[in-house]
């Protein structure tokens, strides 16, 4: 039979554009309502599948399922509703919750992050159901709401309804592709990890013409110490930081070379005068395998003559796999300490719950399948194996909690303003999405009648 | 005949809360109004001296004189009536513009800087001139209202005024004294340099974790700047920072080590677990007599996952004697370039108008004749010779324009909250002050009638 036809665009996008009406700003206080109302459109769109708004310790978490079919694989779709602020306004053009077409692109808040890939599994669930009166497979819902705000809430929502999210493997609509120009698969993303540092000198500001050259300036105390982070070369100098990172392979490497990535394109597009990064990896290897050392912010006095009373930086590190968070923090902050200089106070305060890396195995089935899937989409253009430099804190948590592994089939593309404005989701893309997700149910669906674990 | 009685002093403090009422504040565009309510009571007050309120580039100087000395000398009493903000009023125990005696002092914002010890040298010429007609030598009156901002017209106003300025001496009623339990005369003000220091990496903010080890971070690289400018022990590392710097003298080193400094007190003081700077050096030497190096301010970043666009820092630089402003900006300026690391782009933004050193010969006959007059007004007491860490561009300014010399004259001390709430100046210090301008005068009229220059 084959998968539907997902002939009915219009409607498809007459009912997104409702959805990304609803100004659900996870971040902001005074939209709980409409993320309330997102949750609650969700539930309704589910509700042939008992969809149902659950409330979490933060905003609601939308749970549905249809367990039809006996002895079938059963996949958890993960996605949110929740959405980002639209930062200002005059940078829009077109305002950011009232959706508008242009050029094969839907522009709104929210309309590649993630409302429109989300609504992609809830339309192939429709589609299938409305044709054959049943799925491919079994499929459950998580949707939630506070993916824009770290996903706070969802480990203890995933403990406490362990039950009811039994499945063989989460698909996530949410992970951007890499790149309009190829399909890809992601096999991995790094960890995060985020610690603060603050040097105190004196009891309070003190003027620098009266009392410099006297006292330690935190200024100066933080400036060494973060300098001491990295060798000139761009290498992280604390040591250990490197102690647990698995060395590439040479077919690792050979698997990286192929993929199609032109530096002087990446660096054109990132505006900078020279790429610059650890020594003896390509700016690929670096940006997909090795672990990072971040300085995010550094702040501390005024442009005025002041030695501050307080320096802070704020850091953050990207880590690879079997790197452990607790670990790096305390070699980074046994470093801090090592190299802070005499005359002031040095506090590390790492932020809680850092998150390790994620992976996949490549010859992962849930991985095999979906490139499967995309070579049969699109014959022309092989799909590629690439990974995140980014954290994808959810994966984590299946992991953790429901020892689940996520197997990321957004069809968001990353250069689709995520975060910034005129975000916008290309409409071919939804045509593509709702195909290849339709194709991925009925190929996983086989792979458990042939008797392959999909787990 | 001596110096007149003094004796009216509910009147002088009538007349110095009526001035501390004026809110003129020369930053807040607000109280261009009150600033000139400033000056015009002085003027009305200085009418016997042909007082008058003179435009500048910027806000207006009050200028006046009497001239009834033939062959005697002429000092330029230099003044300011503007006055800082008053920051957080919470902060203030009575308000700022209500001046309120509490204790033998009187609270207000101005009270010790400076219009207390401004209105010391009119009320001197009142009485001189009530008793006697006339006053021991010539004077005339510069008070200026823009010295909290940096006297930014002042320099100007000199140049084009130079023929109704003329005189032998600047007497000035600004400069604090250093300690209330010494009496002091400084004969050193270090100069002033600043400049600014901007490090710009990708065409916009970047997602740390997208693009982390790949490009160079702006923090990272200004770090690793301003960590080049010290070394460990605090000593100054740009290279011929200290080239023009002229060596302490065994002389120099005894009498500074000859004034009372407890090292520990000075600590608790400012608060800072442990004192710091440059080795070879006493505390005092390093605050007195020695160039510094101070970061002001850093910023950049965010406490989220970015490699920020652009880092900034904001540095002074304190100079001593023979080191000229723009040779040290330009020794930084290339040390930075040659410091900074490849990847990003780096801009050094001097500000303009660096400030030389100030400095009086100890055996000058103005510095002789002052600490003969507070000798002979507090006997017990034998009055240090001190420098100031700090700038004073007044005094530069009339020995660039004027080709004058200026003795710092005021009965302010330094621990009487300037710039900070609470501002109060001692009523005891208001008495002390009156008796040492009358004595300081007939002492200066005395030498010269001997036939010693005092310029």
């Amino acid at each position: 039979m084959g998968i539907p036809s997902f002939d009915d665009r219009a409607r498809y996008l007459r009912e997104l554009t409702e959805f990304l009406r609803i100004p659900s700003i996870s971040r902001d206080p005074v939209c709980t309502g409409d993320v309330w109302a997102a949750a609650e459109w969700l539930a309704a769109k589910l509700a042939w599948a008992n969809g149902r708004v659950v409330e979490s310790e933060g905003h609601p978490v939308v749970l549905g399922e249809w367990l039809g079919v006996a002895g079938g694989p059963t996949v958890l779709v993960y996605g949110h509703y929740d959405v980002q602020p639209p930062g200002d306004l005059s940078e829009w053009d077109s305002p950011p919750f009232e959706p508008t077409v242009r050029d094969g692109r839907i522009y709104a808040r929210g309309a590649t992050d993630d409302k429109g890939p989300s609504v992609v599994p809830l339309l192939v669930a429709e589609e299938y159901l409305a044709r054959d009166g049943a799925l491919p497979l079994n499929v459950r819902f998580l949707l939630e709401g506070e993916e824009e705000i770290g996903s706070p809430s969802l480990a203890p929502f995933l403990r406490a309804h362990r039950e009811e999210l039994g499945a063989d493997l989460v698909l996530s609509a949410d992970g951007a592709m890499w790149r309009p120009s190829e399909r890809s698969i992601a096999i991995a993303a790094k960890g995060l990890l985020s610690l603060g540092i603050r040097v105190t000198g004196p009891a309070t500001d003190l003027h620098s013409g009266r009392h410099g050259g006297a006292v330690a300036n935190p200024l100066h105390a933080l400036a060494a110490i973060v300098a001491s982070f990295h060798v000139r070369d761009g290498a992280v100098a604390v040591p250990g930081f490197y102690d647990d990172v698995v060395p590439l392979t040479d077919a690792e490497r050979e698997s990286i070379a192929r993929v199609p990535f032109d530096e002087e394109e990446y660096r054109l597009g990132t505006g900078v005068p020279a790429l610059h990064g650890e020594p003896g990896f390509t700016t690929l290897e670096r940006l997909w395998t090795r672990p990072t050392l971040e300085v995010n912010e550094i702040s501390g006095g005024g442009e005025y003559t002041v030695i501050p009373r307080t320096a802070r930086a704020w850091i953050s590190c990207r880590l690879v796999p079997e790197q452990r968070p607790a670990r790096v923090a305390a070699a980074i902050e046994k470093h801090v300490h090592e190299v802070a200089p005499t005359g002031v106070e040095v506090v590390v305060e790492p932020e809680l719950g850092g998150v390790p890396a994620y992976s996949l195995p490549a010859e992962h089935p849930a991985v095999v399948v979906a490139l499967e899937t995309l070579r049969e989409l699109t014959p022309d253009c092989e799909p590629l194996l690439v990974r995140i430099g980014g954290t994808l804190p959810a994966a984590t948590m299946f992991e953790k909690e429901l020892g689940l592994k996520t197997l990321m089939f957004s069809f968001s593309t990353s250069d689709e303003n995520l975060h910034a404005p005129n975000e916008f989701f290309r409409l071919d893309r939804l045509d593509e999405g709702l195909r290849a997700w339709a194709i991925l149910w009925l190929r996983l669906a086989h792979l458990v009648e042939l008797g392959v674990s999909v787990r």
